[in-house]
């Protein structure tokens, strides 16, 4: 089969690789029906270390189950699935509670082990924790606007969802997402369906923030820094937005994140950061009892609500995907998210 | 009258000052029945460059209301009364909200131009925002140990209340608490009361831990840093803990939390940090999505309740004071618990 591996910074390759197979009897093999490239890739994209092996790329997906292990029981041949950025068991403490990404057998694709889901084939270990079905659905004869929705329910809307979620967006909430990417669009999607009253969204790309508008932004901040603070704090009164969505995850966005957050608020972090040490003091979070919150998101909490939502119409999560390129044109699709040519690359075996 | 005020680390007087007077129409004058030192005294009784101008002291209070401004409409001269440590005005967005010391009109004591409370008198600003009266009771008669209570109320117990509050300890929830001063203390038994399944303390003085077992702490954990981690660890099946209440303000305190605190779980601060930068990524807060929050406690939001508790001998907060000394003693209330002798003072006019 055809996968994509990375050998370093910007170097993107697709290559023929033996078929994955079942190796654990709870794994499942994966047809892909669409992959795709996420924001988080742009990092490693801008940053790998060269090297003579190449790192396989990928953790979103829907495709068709081609084989599954002998205690695999939730999933078959034939079913059309969505899966879940991450693998997880769906059974553990940590599961139970919501956090899937915390599984104590869970895992991450992009190992030599587990493959990377930007491939023709996947191998899905935990594949009754890890795939969930759409019913009554036939990936060969779908909308393609379907498929590019089911599609970012494996990671980008939901984890727009789970920003939302952790910082308890709901009616009243005004909210300000932090960063036009993919996900903070997402989260505009996902506070307006959680019922935010607000949204003000915080992103300098027209054709984004229009998605944004369209999406439930009831106001567009270009500016950032100082100045980006200063116009929400005058949108919101003076008084500041109740939850902060940091959807970048880099410094000058946390802060903006802080600056911006309410007496009482919620800073919700979904950019994976790209820090370690923040300022959490009195001048910062603690003396406004600020909450920070956030983590990578457990879609597989959210994804049978996600899927029924996209089946009935009431979000177009897909509409992220501004472009779809073949497989083999994996590279390209790097390099068009990396200069800001795309918001979000699909990708068709 | 006479009131206390600092003169630099380690250097407390009380001295006598002209009476305070009403000076807006929203003040109230009130007679001090009880005052205390408070846990955050002592960083600045640690650190206060000398100075030829003392800073006036205290902020927590019961006391009879002397004189109201011709504004004040909620409490009455005679009125037995509780001060939270902030002053408010109970009316404006962040305190409907909840979060009274981040009231828009509100301020904090020890301010020349407010005074401490740690004095024969005290002007209370914003007096129907900040006061809050004892109902039948007299504070001639009352016994010792509930004008004890009551004056937990003022900042330690709600302070305690604050931090699992913030956390959202309910019942099934299992809480660490570090700390076991008076406000760690004070958290375990506001834990208890909110319903926490398990609640394991980790302080060292015996003395302490020992309240602390009869507040409900279930386990007590002496030792500290990656050994106090991994014994939380143990007792908690390798999981952690739902809520890790960080009642010190240091920096190792704030390792120990997000060391136990479990996926999804809540670092609950109220500690003051002593601090201003602290690890928030991948490998601390964000990897497991983990909440930080808590900050200066709005104690007046959680006052009517804690009172009401308290009279109805629910709960018995005032144990944390295990030494009263009279006001002109300020001084050694101040060494006593900077040297760790006594947990808790309070000051008798």
């Amino acid at each position: 089969m055809r996968a994509t591996f990375m050998y370093g910074a910007g170097d993107v390759r697709v290559e023929t690789v033996p078929d994955p197979t079942i190796q654990q009897p709870t794994d499942a093999v994966v047809r892909v029906v669409r992959a795709c490239v996420c924001g988080s890739d742009l990092h490693r994209y801008r940053s790998l270390p060269a090297s003579g092996t190449g790192r396989p790329m990928g953790h979103e997906l829907i495709g068709v189950v081609e084989e599954t292990g002998s205690a695999v029981t939730a999933v078959h041949p034939g079913d059309f699935v969505v899966a879940p950025f991450s693998f997880q068991d769906n059974t553990c403490a940590f599961c139970r509670e919501g956090f899937h990404t915390s599984c104590v057998d869970g895992g991450w694709y992009g190992s030599p082990e587990t493959g990377g889901l930007q491939a023709e084939l996947a191998r899905i270990p935990l594949a009754d924790g890890s795939l969930v079905v759409v019913p009554d659905t036939d990936p060969t004869t779908a909308d393609p606007s379907l498929l590019a929705s089911l599609l970012a329910l494996s990671d980008v809307y939901l984890t727009g969802h789970h920003a939302a979620h952790m910082g308890r967006v709901g009616p009243g909430t005004t909210v300000t997402v932090i960063g036009d990417g993919a996900v903070g669009l997402s989260a505009v999607l996902a506070s307006r369906r959680l019922g935010a009253e607000r949204i003000i969204l915080m992103g300098r790309h027209t054709e984004r923030t229009d998605l944004g508008r369209e999406w439930g932004a009831t106001d567009v901040v270009a500016a950032r820094g100082a100045e980006g603070v200063a116009q929400v704090m005058d949108l919101t009164r003076g008084e500041g937005s109740h939850v902060a969505i940091e959807a970048v995850g880099l410094m000058p966005a946390y802060e903006q994140a802080y600056g911006i957050v309410r007496p009482g608020g919620v800073v919700s972090r979904i950019g994976i950061p790209q820090y370690e040490d923040a300022p959490v003091g009195f001048g910062s979070l603690f003396g406004k009892n600020a909450t920070l919150t956030g983590g990578p998101a457990p879609v597989r909490a959210y994804l049978e609500a996600g899927i029924a939502d996209v089946l009935a119409g009431e979000i177009e999560p897909g509409r992220v995907f501004d472009i779809e390129l073949p497989l083999t044109a994996a590279a390209e699709a790097y390099r068009l998210m990396d200069t800001r040519e795309a918001l979000k690359v699909a990708l068709r075996p």
